[in-house]
């Protein structure tokens, strides 16, 4: 015995969501179902509308509505600086900081050797493209502090160096932590790029 | 700063999804972005099609795709047993036992005097009525083994057990369960239920 069709059809579709068993299917199915057609109308057309409003920006590969995106033709950003994110969730988290005035490229992923991911994979070609004709001055590499976001730091400067100024975001410790449950990395990082008080 | 705003209705009715939080949905937005265009359509018109295709069965008040469905006009099925199910889930776990041939009844919930969820908020009514006229002669309480399974149980048996001869689901041991570590109640309930070996 199997759901009608049409359910079915979309617990399938749904069990396909990251994390996403058959069980929390059929509950997200379920809720779906159960809630007003108006509703359920307006979901299907949010997800329509995405494959048809959002584009990627040429200019740092962001998902956008417009191409170039309202960062990269924003004249009051610095457009020699470039900061280098995975994906466009790290770019909102640091447009949230309200600290970076510069522009951002996505690289798209982070090395990775056990998941086969190479710098083919990510958009490193369009990256030094960019740098080459656009006049970039310094990049800031706001990856990770993970394995992969390490080394595609460091292949990303052993590439770079020579051509432009290469800084990262600080490694230290995080605000409301407490030393004594630092990890010894965050901990030695923290002692190492201590800061004169000023 | 927010994600472009197509995206960001999506992450919204996402959010709306049970246990689902920002996070989570912004994951799933993010997997419908990236997967193929037909894809992501077809997930869309599935949606849709649960509205259009889904009805309700009058008659066992099931989701189903005929109405009546095709368990209340199967002619095989006897007539006079009425499984008594708190909802479609239910059903589809009764069914794959592939042990029971009447037909069902769905209740639409269980009493529940937190949620102030009273018999006037289940399908009592119908149920009642369709003891009257359809000759049942046995209904089944196929509920959970819960307090507001118990309190339902409890509720119908007070209100029906006058018509009709009513039965309940066996309370014992599940398959392949330790008695060292079974709780009291469930195996209080396997000793006051124990059953002669035939």
């Amino acid at each position: 015995m199997k759901y009608p069709q049409a359910l079915q059809n979309l617990i399938d579709h749904l069990s396909n969501f990251p994390s996403v068993g058959p069980k929390t299917a059929e509950r997200y199915a379920f809720h779906i179902l159960k809630q007003n057609p108006e509703k359920t109308h307006n979901l299907a057309q949010a997800i329509n509308e995405l494959s048809e409003k959002i584009i990627i920006c040429h200019s740092c590969l962001a998902v956008a509505e417009n191409d170039p995106c309202s960062i990269c033709i924003d004249k009051n950003r610095r457009s020699e600086v470039l900061c280098i994110i995975e994906d466009i969730q790290d770019l909102i988290a640091i447009e949230n900081t309200k600290q970076y005035n510069g522009r951002y490229f996505i690289l798209g992923g982070l090395l990775n050797t056990i998941n086969e991911i190479g710098p083919k994979d990510l958009n490193i070609e369009k990256l030094t493209k960019k740098i080459k004709t656009e006049n970039i001055k310094e990049i800031i590499l706001a990856l990770n502090f993970t394995l992969e976001g390490e080394t595609t730091a460091l292949y990303l400067n052993k590439l770079l160096k020579d051509h432009l100024k290469i800084t990262r975001l600080a490694k230290g410790l995080p605000a409301g932590s407490n030393l004594e449950y630092a990890d010894e990395l965050t901990l030695g990082s923290a002692l190492k790029y201590r800061s004169e008080i000023n």
